[in-house]
């Protein structure tokens, strides 16, 4: 593996020479006010990513599994139902949380490859005229299959249902890169982590919460100390942090938002929809397919790509790192072998892209799949010279 | 603050050098090989600095906090019991976070200034007969007075009560920089941080766990995902992680345990011991004590001084930072005002320490406090000037 | 331009995380035995990878353009007769330098894309049986056409001459990344710089010098301070340096060498070769040919690549940069226009080279070349996939 | 020798944090525009720094000594005679290098610890009635001495005399530093270098020239290449460089410049008076003087101590790095063990300072010298307290 290669792994991304520097920083007293000085722009950086009107964000050393945590830990009692699709590695281990912290899950499983059940789950929010459901999670982009799901038809769903549950959303993987709306979706809480979209590398958690669900932290009793809410809020008021905080993560953090802000958050999300293209584009020239049910469902900060019969993804991903020293993801779980995937998320240029797509190709000829070399680079290369925009790219 | 002076706080430390770059790496795939080449050595060299026989290390992404919450969330169930003491500021948040969690926590209050009481904690498990305590807990580092506590003493008080509850000990701020012997001193759970003694920064919770509380997860209850050990260990044993790991964080504690064991532990807690002495005898030179009852809880990484009366220990560190840009810890709790703490620990030298007494004298005479300028200083030169050996600091 | 795309520039040339972190240090006193202790283990490197038998290495705070001022001015003396033959930009620069130092240039002129005349340069020694020419100044690689030249032919050139001039050697873009034999040829002065094959940024010539050029300073007249090497060599002698040396690129050198080293000189030099033909392969996939007049010319470091009647090199290299944020080389001097350039030397991979070529194409794509997408790409892909030694990529 | 201390040489300074990173930058196309966007900005700076009117800016990839050379190679002709006054190694070093260059160097020698001799000099100019002297070489800060010059005294001295000579100013230990006025003092030339007030590590000469200067080199006939300040500002006019310029220097050059004025300049001359006054009442206290002979030749930057009779200045040198791991400047030339020079100069603060007090007080105890410990640390502390604005210190 050489760390000249960019990685193609769905995170942590390639992380830009810029939020390296911001990140490695000298010991800075975080009971000073220079730790406050530091830590309200990340904060109110991340409130703009999630476009939330009203509610607050903590930020909690760990990671989007922790993040996952802290929103059923901080809201939730023992015993209590909620409300899951599992279409997935990523929103089945969500799943597996709750189960093991004495949730009551309601499980709608859907085949892998398919996003969320929309009319399953306002169905399940109908039936349960009593209420019983708490919160319903859904995973916005399921990492493992490269399927992003309708949150906003979820808030429908609970809408039309007239449903009172709260909406926890796993936006690990298309936060800051995909569009993300927690207020006009209803979101109560939105789940980040740092080595995704934000290009951090990975240890913390970037929690959107709002109003209501910081009102059902009053009630909930499934314990919780180093994830808890309110520790963190009270302490966030008075400039503080409840222990010691990650100061560099969250110096990178604001200057990781600086960076997505210059750029403009519509533009990076339209970089992610066309460099997202160009990978499919080039999935397809190969005679392959994404591994997403339908378009609606592509993911554009991941694409998992469906081998031909009898070829085994996983093979691939060994060989690009052992012999060509370039990272992509294997398939997880009940696709294990059948897909590898792209990551293509973070800040990545065309040039990265195609490099990622000419070593795949190189790895599916050593591999005796039946591909033509340059086939999909020349695909990925003719839609991105007609849509990248020129100086698209700041020295950054 | 200027980034240029060392900080005095008690943790996070100063960074070497070195260990900002080990840590400050461009992503690697942590599901390739690389990322088990990386993480092997760091676990082992904990294994070391520890003194482990036996038992297993977890790294997690988190603090120490997280890690007090992991000692007891996969070792014990709800309502169990455990045995504190209580006699600062650490030990007093590790309590409520046991109750928090629902334990039953038996607290042994003892004057802020004092160690563990072992008598106390003897008697305490001689008389639970039945074996209703579960667990032993042991801050061996009062990091809010300065105050080191008797661990091996705590063992014998086990031993000699022929109690079988496990020891769990806090030693966030002790371990690395102070003597440590996990099997010499029956520790079931080892709670260390990355931002003291291995002088990185904030974000890696770092945990020794014998087969006797490892054997505890099997029948503990109170609920754990982020924090599990058996997933921790499960992967581990794949070359894996159950998630994100912090790369950077365990590359870098592999490079900081490469400097101790360069330096020599014992000559890493010599030095500990050494710049500790200089600092006391300047604290004494100024006519003020440490607040540490007697001299044999004298702490090697924090010194809180006892500040004149009619003084406040609160203005000097508000002080310093403003007006000298050099920040110290404040009082906690309720020593707030009636101390300040100086830090010295982690890669320190006799040149920075000297450079944190002085400052402190010229807060003094700011604030009109009875001290005579240079006195403090002149104490710990003629202390150091006769101890340090020469050539005793490699080019790091 | 976007700093996460490799360069594609015939020097400097991408460096390497681990070394920008060895050159990034801080300030170490050059008095002191500590600066000794840094520097002579990359005098001794150099003279590894120049394969030197006997003579001295110096290290000038400076470039290869003040590599070849040293040269002369410390071996010439005002009105002193050299040899030299021009067929590119660079050893037109060289004979310009030594034309304003006051020296007298017997210039060969030979097509560009061809390499050193050797029977022309024989001749010209043969006929100067006088013996006043009193050097031979050789471009081993000639960055602006690549085009490498014969040093074993120009010292058997001298040796069939039986002629005393010395041999001057710039190896600026060929040292550290192509076979360099110093001991072997013959060689009297050879010039590198450190952004090259050293990988490192630019800011040190780097100078090996033989015994009989040594010999030639003590009678030398052309006025030098700053580069004088006997300064260098009394005070290298003495573990010191005749001023504020450049510390941190020093560094970085030994730790470079260290890396050329752990991979193997003659992996290093396979490499680039490798790297090399595949771009070369593209080339011809394209229509196209090197700039270099024959196959044993080509060098491994650049590829000038002629472009097709009515194309406009440059056009290609601005595009690139503009819109694909990717840094190729213009043509200068007279293949302005003629060619651009592909640098491939330094830290490179397979992933990198075919990122670049595959913007090349969108460039060509863009401009309406008459080249199809893929091709050149799917050339270099079907040779690399033959030619890559497997877990040939150390994780750097 | 610990990283971790400042160093109190004489340059090169302690280098901040953020200059660190700014120049420790991925490559870049030096033919690109991103280099033009980068490279104006820093030779604006100078311009500022310097208080230039009119006139040009060079920066040269080497050092002082380098931009010695660059003045006189530029501007003057084989035999052209200089004015120069001689009283301490570096204005030594300059004569020295006019004379290997062939220049004739009128020299006026006064007593090390004087400054320049300005009523000699205005003899020697108006003694020169047929305008031999083409120039007047001045140090403007003798870091060998710890003198100060006062160069709108030469001025002066010029302007009684009526003499034309072009005035060129050593300012490497001075500008950045100390107040410099490059239009008010009718400089010709002034010579600063990266490593000292500009903060960044050794390897740019920074050069101001006035139009006077510029017109001198068309008619110069010394010889130069890498210096010629021709090629140099032809290449900058069109946004390039002559040669491969050290891109990383001239990004973090302009990143020094920046926080120079975020301090402001006036600020940043104030802060070095006050350290530098510091240490001379430390010196004082200790019963030493400094060697500069009287109060208004003190330097901002520097300060030689002589040391008491029988003391040897060169062992509490090396003292201090072998036993405390803290650099000191030895004595140079003729005062060779009679002095111990303590550099402050660049980003420092008081308890940077302080520690360097601490320790040379140290190894004078260690050595046997009649000083009290404590003692000049009391005094610069009594001064500091007195003296440092209250939150002066940015978080640089």
């Amino acid at each position: 593996m050489s760390f000249q290669n960019p990685v193609f792994i769905p995170g942590p991304t390639n992380i830009p020479d810029s939020i390296r520097k911001a990140c490695d920083m000298p010991t800075l007293d975080h009971r000073s006010p220079a730790f406050a000085r530091l830590f309200r722009p990340a904060v109110e950086g991340v409130r703009r990513v999630l476009k939330m009107a009203e509610g607050e964000v903590v930020l909690i050393p760990s990671t989007g599994t922790g993040g996952w945590e802290s929103a059923i830990s901080n809201t939730l009692s023992p015993g209590d139902t909620v409300l899951a699709a599992r279409f997935g590695m990523f929103s089945h281990r969500w799943i597996d949380l709750c189960q093991r912290h004495g949730l009551n899950v309601r499980v709608i499983d859907s085949p892998w490859g398919e996003g969320a059940p929309l009319a399953a789950i306002e169905a399940a929010l109908r039936a349960d005229a009593e209420g019983t459901i708490k919160a319903v999670l859904a995973t916005h982009n399921e990492t493992a299959t490269g399927v992003k799901s309708d949150i906003a038809g979820i808030r429908r769903a609970l809408d039309a249902a007239g449903h009172p549950a709260m909406l926890f959303v796993d936006g690990v993987s298309s936060i800051a890169s995909m569009p993300f709306d927690f207020a006009d979706w209803g979101v109560d809480i939105a789940v980040a982590g740092s080595q995704k979209g934000f290009m951090l590398p990975a240890g913390l958690a970037i929690i959107g919460i709002s109003p209501k669900a910081i009102a059902a932290t009053k009630t909930a009793r499934l314990p919780r100390t180093f994830f808890d809410f309110g520790d963190m809020l009270t302490s966030y008021a008075g400039g503080g942090y409840p222990y010691t905080p990650a100061v560099g993560l969250i110096a990178g953090l604001a200057h990781a938002i600086d960076l997505l802000e210059a750029e403009g958050l519509d533009n990076v999300h339209a970089r992610h929809t066309r460099l997202a293209e160009g990978v499919r584009r080039a999935v397809l020239a190969w005679g392959m397919t994404p591994f997403a049910a339908s378009p609606d469902l592509y993911s554009d900060t991941v694409t998992a790509v469906r081998v031909p019969p009898g070829c085994n993804g996983t093979e691939l991903v060994q060989l690009a790192a052992a012999k060509y020293g370039v990272a992509f993801g294997v398939g997880l779980g009940e696709v294990a072998g059948k897909v590898f995937r792209i990551g293509h998320l973070g800040m990545l240029t065309e040039a990265m892209v195609l490099s990622g797509l000419a070593v795949a190709e190189m790895c599916m000829a050593d591999l005796g799949w039946p591909v033509k070399l340059g086939s999909g680079v020349a695909a990925a290369q003719e839609f991105y010279r007609g849509s990248v925009p020129a100086l698209a790219l700041a020295a950054e």
